[in-house]
């Protein structure tokens, strides 16, 4: 997962998509970047850390020009080359190229293979790369970019939300599934596109609408034009956009991410009711969820849990002994709400499991009577192929393992992850323009090895399959 | 303001200490330090910065010693001296001394000089040294250490939780009047002192009991001793640690401050209801008064501002046009919760007030129908003389400007402050137990200039007074 | 100007590498980098900065591997784009391949193009990424590496000195003309490639021999192997490097580069005796060249100006009035050697004028009876093609300005060159063997609107000719 | 060893105390501090590290003020603390005082121990602060500073080059002895004392002349005055400035450094002639010594060894083998200067001998056939007490160890010490008017435990003495 981001505004845009980024930074924590367009120049700079870290007065001067990209990049277990760090930026033919991706392919080997085989050569080994390639040498076969991006979107399988500058001006892209978000603002002289509408918000522009799956913009001085590059009679939005990567203050694709987490922790209630004296989210992701499971089952809504705000990427891990109690470094049980009280926890979703065990522990040596874990997805127990970084099957706690068993692993009094068909319902979205491949093994679109485009939902051998009325 | 921790524990204590100061990092952000004591020699890091910032695994692995105190200090608007940072570290006859301190003392120009008289000079430009030169003045003369931290005592005017160690031996004593907090608590193989109960709880050490106000506590390898120095009437705790400094998850005094502030949530709303569609903290402080307010008035919790996780020290400002709108990076309104909404904002206080009126424009912006603005405190009409660092009343929105003249340069449609009596309720304290000096005017000590030790509360010309049935 | 380094070592080559990029960090000293293979992965760090910011002893721990190649970069007039520094990353068909260059194409633009006419996009504004972009695609239409490293000679034209690494094995060739030095070494267990031969000294490893003209070198853990990819009639070994470039201690190209310098200062007395009593070097370039005149005339060798050490990149110069004296702050002239003195001050170059002028000016300002200045290259009158940063022929104080004239505006006594003849002779090498473009003109290769092999050597209208004899 | 300077001029003093330090960086690299003095207020900044690791432009325009003081310090094997990095600060009685010192007390415990009875803490483990507390004291009971600094003077025994400043007003004052240098020197719009007179150089001042030893001198915008305080029947310069510490471009109490070295090297030859082939300096101090040795004997001089001038304090040092080789790292010898000839090598000094054994090791490997190790002083056989951090006498390769032991030790075909007499004539100053204390161990003041005073200079059981004729 990644935050892009890209501004045409004339009056001079390092220090918007600078503000922008920031916005973003929950998107991606390890590397961060900015490329501008000035009199035919390209000004770059991008490296490892946090945007407070990358930046600086100075650099943001030096990155003069009225249009420009931005990045923000998550760790991911691949390797980690600087080569990799985004905008990725070309020269070829007298064209300056940036470029940046959130987003995977499924073929990226295949395409790379293909261009490898007449002699070209990769730099990176990121998608990204690969979009670019494809674009430049469409480029040279084609009369116009919109061309150029149209023949690269039909070798593409995957998800892509791109943001792409060629000699300044802005061409931005999602794919036909519409799998990772972008959306599109108006700036005071100008257009931008972002991943999520809280960049729009930061920089106090104009929130316009979500880009359309398939759907090309072009942003120059000009002005702003669109072109839908391809339809689908469905999409494949990402479902785990509205239960943890996006800020709850963005609306995704119409739809509040807010709103979706606070259903959720309703529906929670309604499926899985429990007498208990307090309702505390796991923070910061639970909060929402936990409001609404407050709402709807009276129970009051208390912070059982208090994060401290300081504990950072360079935060010293204790050794030995200590180690086991790094979680009560970051997430402090308040003994007065929790003590003899039977306690209601609510988290996004559970992954390996090991952190949800420690958490429950921690919250039962501060005195909790019984802890009951409330998750705001379904079990995660496939991987994902199309941008975010989960572990393989086996690590997945919830693969291979009914809830009552780890239920037990994680030593909770009780275990409720939300239903498949609540979780869509509360989106708002028809089961068929999700993707929830994650929590079904079954995706939207042909993965190699793996079943695609089912018709109905149903938990089945300790799997869930979503079973679509195509 | 500031936090203060001393650890004597067999099993070396410089990466509990620095656990221990992440836990009291909300305390103080301008710089930290740790000394500890080894075998005869002094080991001592400290330096402007956040805790991350300022220590790394090679230096606490040099800070060697089963004895050690630190600190974490809130910028001052004082000199920013690199000889403040704290602890401060002195020899005398063979001794070793390292010292912490938090408050402020009343009477500091007049002990210095005194000491200046007899030719002494002082290296800092703080407290510290001052309480240090006592302390080792008297310990010439007298035949212990306990004798000399009582004959300092006597000589201090004003509020001051102190931790000193002489040659591997913690000494911690808190002013009479208890105004800042201190505490005690049992580590694996040893004993803590902290300013708050959260350092015990991040190390995974056992809270035992505040110190008393007036009590001299003692540490070292063979325990704990512990003295009452002095005896008052009453006690002046710090309002302020309840309504903003001191973490929620901490218990001060025997209350845990997540529950006061949630009770004057409570009381918010039956002194001052209204009609409204949603309740909303302004983060992070505001939230535990915004679930009193939502759970009294049954008017709905939701986050209607979000805050960047993101945004620290080095955040570049936006300069000119941008400027106005740098609340925005930090705090983004949720459209989709308050537009058209009736509003209630909920913060802790309200000092200058360029703030408030910035974050309900914003709210605004975003389609608030109408922002009812809820304060957890009475209005800070008088300067802090006792450590925390409060604008001149010139500066404070609140002097000699009562709430209606407020509500309307915040551009509020109503604005309600928590009376006195409710906020000293909330606390469960005695009134004349509290030190209420910048809501009143009135403090519990002489202070040249001011009045103090009054018998009632009251709004008179502008200005609560307090005045206690003594 | 750059420095590469490649070793195969099965005792790992990081710290090897560290250590030989030392030895030639003279070469460049705005980027460092250094990439290693092990078990079928790469593995990179590069950054801006000297070798000392760049790299930590984490950060070698991490470049694992027995086989490795480096690379320090001078700072060019060119675009200073991250992406540039070297060494340069690809993957493409399964290969992993890095690779360093010192030196510059002259038709790189041609080559490029080509290469983007077929849809290529290039990542860097690099030369070595068209060399890199042309080994790729020959090696999959040739059986093995040397045939495409061989097919890639043919086209490029110009100065490359390259290392590469192609999934563990290194590859290193030189030009035809042998423009830049690169030369080979034995390790303990293994074998090395450098641009000077200072690298193996501080290794302790084995200097072996220069790396012949058109000669490709294949290391890898088997052992080393040559091949004579091309010959040409004469070579066209940069005289610079004698000059300035290169340490004194290494060898270049079998000569002793402190011997040459020496040699020049010998023969700068013969063509340009003068009566003084002190012959001094601008340091720290010039000692070499004064000790030789110093033997050469009896005139007794004293240090007359000192060198601060201390003063690099990070230096703040002076504002204002103080920065006409900032050469005082490096150059510090010695009274007491120079006051009422005739002085001979001997430099390697002169390229502005503008520094040779402020430190005749310092001299004489410290008593200074009369400054002469001596110079151990002949007037630089035309650009440098093939690798070396010098400014236009409009900003160099030699060109269409007879030597006089330079002497008055540097304000000199006396100004005297080392001629071409005398310079050549010093070398060793014949004329027809060097480059002496700079001083002449007249390159030994086709550039577009430059002369080339020429027959003598003239100063004719104002320009220096080289006439080789072929 | 430390360097010090203080400069009052109305134009500001910020920037030119950075560019003095700078110029005294070789007296001092472990850490760097300015205090100026404005309108009322201290200004300071001091950290660990190299002035330019220090010091960036912002701190330099925050140091407003036309009076201040800087320091560099030297690494000593005392405990490393933050607090004794120099300028010290101190307030008293409504003044501001800022020092800095140069030297070492013999008597400062029990002067400290003296303050500490009237209850006296000290902030620092540094003889500076015991200065600055005895200046504070005289000068409550005196009418003015000069008085106040003539009545500390009377106590202090030991080395001390002191520069003071006072609400703006600056004090220098040198030891009766004047054991460490001290010079005053005139800027553009007023005055300035510092360690060496490279610092005026540096500033383009005028250098005015050395302070006499006991001798105070008062600079503030009026101008400057002077007073001799004390008057001693001889001096005590220290040897060692002119054989090591000083920059050999500094004038010391009237003796250019550069000129007593180079008479050193001729009496080398005289006193140990030597048939060889080259004589080569160890670098960087050696150089000097070599061209007196190269004039005096006709050997040629050559650099034989080449230091490489960026190895510094973050050099990472190799592990296991590589580690003998550290040291060619950082000198690399010229196998072409060396290679079959016999070599002299001159050093200033051998203190350990370990390291002089590892280059005359690597000199032989690079085929050296005879090493004759020629040495700038007489073995040191005593410890210092006075300033210089020596190791304990057991650790002197010379203590108690003839030259021909020293000489097989460090495995030299011949060794040869300048005799103390021959030194002491090269200074051009009275035997009884320098210290010559590590090399004689008898002192020039009284010392606990060691002679003083000695009235020749004899070679007496394995140990150096002076015998004064006073």
């Amino acid at each position: 997962m990644c935050g892009i981001v890209g501004i045409a505004d004339a009056e001079g845009v390092s220090f918007p998509l600078y503000y922008a980024l920031f916005a973003l930074q929950h998107r991606g924590q390890e590397s961060a970047g900015i490329s501008t367009f000035d009199a035919g120049k390209l000004h770059n700079h991008k490296a490892q850390g946090l945007i407070a870290e990358v930046f600086n007065r100075d650099i943001l001067s030096r990155l003069t020009g009225s249009v420009g990209i931005g990045h923000v990049r998550y760790p991911t277990t691949g390797e980690n080359r600087p080569e990799n760090n985004q905008p990725l930026n070309f020269s070829f033919k007298g064209h300056i190229f940036s470029i940046v991706h959130n987003g995977n392919l499924v073929n990226s080997t295949r395409l790379s293979s293909e261009y490898e085989d007449e002699g070209h050569i990769f730099a990176t080994t990121t998608d990204t790369e690969v979009i670019a390639a494809i674009i430049a040498r469409e480029l040279t076969r084609s009369e116009s970019m919109e061309e150029a991006i149209n023949l690269c979107m039909q070798k593409l399988k995957g998800s892509y939300s791109v943001i792409a500058m060629l000699d300044g001006t802005i061409y931005a892209f999602r794919d036909p599934l519409g799998i990772k978000p972008l959306c599109i603002g108006k700036t005071e002289n100008g257009y931008m596109v972002a991943s999520e509408s809280v960049a729009m918000d930061a920089l106090g522009a104009q929130f316009l609408r979500d880009m359309k799956p398939g759907e090309l913009i072009r942003i120059d001085s000009e002005g702003i034009s669109c072109r839908q590059i391809t339809r689908s009679n469905h999409t494949g939005l990402c479902i785990f956009e509205y239960v943890y990567f996006a800020r709850s203050d963005s609306v995704i694709d119409g739809v509040l991410v807010y709103d979706v987490r606070k259903k959720i922790g309703e529906m929670l209630h309604q499926e899985a009711p429990v007498q208990a004296e307090i309702i505390s989210p796991v923070p910061d992701s639970g909060t929402a969820f936990a409001t609404g499971y407050s709402e709807a089952s009276g129970i009051p809504f208390k912070e059982g849990l208090i994060k401290n705000r300081y504990i950072g990427r360079t935060f010293i891990m204790p050794t030995q002994k200590l180690r086991e109690n790094a979680v009560r470094m970051k997430l402090n049980p308040v003994r007065g709400h929790i003590a003899g009280k039977s306690v209601v926890l609510v988290d996004d979703s559970i992954v390996r499991g090991t952190t949800s065990r420690r958490i429950i522990d921690l919250v039962r040596e501060f005195g909790a009577r019984e802890v009951h874990f409330r998750v705001g997805s379904p079990p995660i127990i496939a991987p994902c192929y199309l941008g975010v970084d989960l572990p393989t099957r086996k690590e997945l706690i919830a693969h291979n393992r009914p809830p009552e068993q780890v239920c037990s692993r994680i030593a909770a009094d009780s275990l409720h992850h939300i239903s498949l068909e609540a979780l869509i319902r509360a989106t708002g979205h028809a089961p068929e323009d999700l993707c929830c491949g994650c929590l079904t093994g079954c995706y939207p679109l042909e993965i190699e090895g793996e079943r695609s485009n089912c018709r109905s939902i149903d938990f089945v051998d300790g799997t869930y399959q979503m079973k679509l009325e195509i």
